[in-house]
């Protein structure tokens, strides 16, 4: 079972007492009437959690097989699952390079420990910079997601920390924090026809909301620096690429993990009962423990 | 002479006193020992502002003779020059089609007037809604600018007007104004996957900035929407499209022009020392006599 901080919009604005979470899972075909799937096939999908279920629309379903191992099925949740995909999509979504210096906030997560090796491994970007919330996620971004320089969001002024690591701009954003400094810092420190993806805010999904159908994270931006430099904001979700509508997501992101270009990188959390303390991991700053994808495994 | 909200810029920025204001003209070549140029070639480029002058570098000259005749120099200016050429560019970066429901702000000035043709008559909008400053813009605009619905900026709130106009979403916004009001509106009135290209901010070039270095208009925007809603947001420059490095704008426009899809509209201003007259009237709001692209005839 899947932990990811967009469930916690999810869960306020559709969940129900006494019904099941639903989320993304990985899993194993027990028996099947489907005439593309056989006994045996692993898969990823987003269905309400439950050690075994029956299924009659499999539409959304990934075949993971000959992608991962039984033994690695938790890979499909991570980086051959949403929040690899994730990276993946920023990346086609903005045509990034070996001519872009990238910046990647934040760079220890699910999304950011693949997104750090895919800008430097095989991406070949001219610059990799990371930034999150506490010191020893920053020495382990550094030394395993690829990043060229890391530091802690926390500490000084992030604009300045930005523009001092990377003073000719960035030209490649992965925002996945959200709020004023965060994105402001974007937008202030690009390159010219700099792009920023927004594919999260991770700041803003625990506030609290006026109510359940307004979902609310204001930021102020300098609008004359969006328009002087040209500048790219696109949010984006990361499904077309994940369901193949976009991209070849599996085959590329199988093909670099082959070839040691993409490490997955897990914290893993045993016991379905142990779900709420793993999905609360994901908001707390400064959590040590929490690095790369977090799975529970039933 | 032209005169573009733009120069607000560039003046305090660039401008010295004693020295000729630069900017956009059109003009006749008197004498020439280029090769590309010959006497009586009709040109548009961007010069400080004299009646005649000797030039040596004409890199950035358009030629236009054969779009237009001597006597429609001042097209250059508008269908035919950079304010043209902003809606020109705007439509071809969000690649504008058929399907698309359009929301021009502002909708009667140099930019606007084409915005809407372009909208309604070449690319076949589903729906093309403008906003202005006055009633008798909003007249004029309905009437001859291909918007098939437009109202009065000033008026009611400016997000419920246009989720009324327009209850399934925004598909492509160009917006001109800036602030708060207008891009945040633009922002919580797109449907999911739409583009705003943001191509000027008029509402802050003319405050007061704090200094000449700084040029700042913060708006607050609900990064949420774009976010989940997969919104695009990017600041563009006509001058890649104006220049011919991106696009076939000079063809383009002069067969849409041909064709009657394409209508100029003019406020013409006669003598230079009615420059600053004429620079003033782009900035007031409420203003019954500015429509269209505003042009000085020297």
């Amino acid at each position: 079972m899947s932990v990811d901080p967009y469930m916690r919009y999810t869960i306020k604005k559709h969940g129900q007492k006494g019904q099941p979470i639903q989320g993304f899972v990985t899993g194993k075909i027990l028996k099947s009437k489907h005439a593309d799937w056989s006994e045996g096939d692993l898969f990823g999908a987003n269905l309400p959690f439950s050690t075994v279920q029956q299924v009659t629309d499999c539409g959304s379903f990934q075949n993971l097989t000959g992608y991962v191992e039984e033994s690695q099925l938790s890979l499909g949740l991570g980086i051959f699952g949403l929040t690899g995909c994730t990276a993946y999509a920023a990346f086609d979504l903005m045509q990034v390079t070996e001519k872009d210096t990238v910046w990647v906030a934040d760079c220890c997560g699910a999304v950011g420990s693949v997104a750090g090796q895919l800008a430097k491994n095989v991406k070949k970007c001219k610059q990799v910079v990371g930034t999150c919330g506490n010191d020893l996620k920053c020495a382990v971004a550094k030394e395993r997601f690829g990043y060229d320089a890391v530091f802690n969001c926390h500490e000084g002024v992030l604009l300045d920390k930005i523009k001092a690591l990377a003073p000719t701009g960035i030209d490649f954003c992965l925002e996945l924090v959200g709020g004023t400094e965060h994105l402001s810092a974007a937008v202030e420190s690009m390159a010219p026809h700099g792009r920023i993806a927004l594919g999260g805010a991770i700041s803003g999904y625990n506030l609290t909301q006026p109510d359940k159908t307004e979902w609310k994270l204001d930021v102020t931006l300098n609008e004359m620096t969006i328009l002087f430099h040209q500048i790219k904001l696109e949010g984006f979700k990361a499904m077309p690429w994940l369901s193949g509508e976009r991209g070849s997501f599996l085959e590329d992101m199988h093909a670099w993990y082959k070839a040691g270009l993409i490490k997955p990188e897990e914290t893993v959390v045993e016991g379905m009962n142990k779900w709420p303390e793993a999905f609360a991991m994901l908001f707390q700053t400064g959590n040590e423990h929490h690095v790369g994808k977090v799975v529970v495994e039933v």
